[in-house]
């Protein structure tokens, strides 16, 4: 059986997306390219972590990091990612509205599952198979995986900025030690992998 | 003329201290070992943060990291370290009760400062001459001169554990990118510096 690991791009201030998230804004209203631009550098420095951000063989994250929807599924929305979404597996969405399944290309398919951060992880685990399960985000839903104890490894990238405002990594979890797996730092990122203790 | 400098040990979620300090508990209610265990360990590994920490020509700090007495002096505090402190050179308290100063064996001596942070790094800048100056703590302090921006360098020191409550690094400072200059990680502790760009 895999792990189930989280990447998460935070400032230095442990902010992982901003407040306010509209269609227009998915990280709300910070400058976004302060907490991502490192994985679109071309120097290919990031090349290994940005590629096991994906790297899983399904995916979970929360109904805000699928979109921008709130309430009721009252619109076609089909994520962020245009037709073809960078999992290219089976995503599950954390949701309290059921909704069908959307096919997407590229294997990926999101799946609604409106019974809790545990099922997900089942139904996640089950499609996954040998691979690793993703907690894909967002920090909400990091910090739920977190706490319920269900998260095996979170790979911190450290970005050099202050935000001030926004939805913090670790906020509600638990005062606990971790084990500090390695640290990594390039230019423009210091990436710091992190496992609970068990 | 030197820098102003900082060092913090936080937490992964950024936190520096706890909450209810006490003449008993100069951290507040947290395992103080979390946070500073790398400084007192034997292994050598950190030996160069840990006297970077106190090479300075003269210190400022917060008065509730001077010791836990509130309003009036109204008892003979003389701060948590004995009487050879581990500062040996004019530290600068900024309190809003004035107090004659006190000097201790080694070096140090407690000056209060009722005329804010500004005026404390004069005395402390001309104490210093050409050696630089440290912002001792706590958090409060340190994010009271970086929102003010006369901190030059922020040498944080994070250890692998979650504390959840407390008071944070960066708390209030306004949104900004650093520029990140070092990283160098031990097996306890990662050490990273920023400076705030100018």
């Amino acid at each position: 059986m895999g792990i189930v690991f989280s990447d998460l791009s935070v400032s230095a201030d442990g902010f992982a997306t901003g407040l306010h998230q509209s269609e227009e804004s998915p990280f709300g209203d910070i400058d976004e390219t302060w907490l991502h631009g490192w994985m679109f550098d071309d120097s290919g420095d990031n090349r290994a972590e940005v590629e096991a951000i994906t790297a899983s063989g399904a995916t979970i994250m929360g109904r805000n990091m699928f979109g921008p929807v709130r309430g009721e599924w009252d619109r076609e929305w089909r994520g962020w990612w245009g037709p073809n979404p960078p999992y290219h597996n089976p995503v599950f969405v954390l949701t309290r509205f059921p909704r069908a399944p959307i096919e997407m290309e590229g294997g990926t398919t999101f799946h609604f599952v409106t019974d809790g951060a545990g099922r997900a992880l089942e139904l996640a685990r089950a499609a996954a198979g040998d691979r690793d399960v993703s907690v894909a985000g967002g920090p909400g839903t990091v910090n739920q995986f977190l706490t319920a104890g269900l998260l095996d490894e979170l790979r911190l990238h450290v970005t050099p900025c202050v935000l001030g405002a926004g939805v913090r990594v670790f906020d509600g979890v638990p005062a606990q030690r971790l084990d500090r797996v390695s640290v990594r730092a390039t230019p423009l990122v210091t990436h710091i992998v992190y496992r609970p203790r068990r």
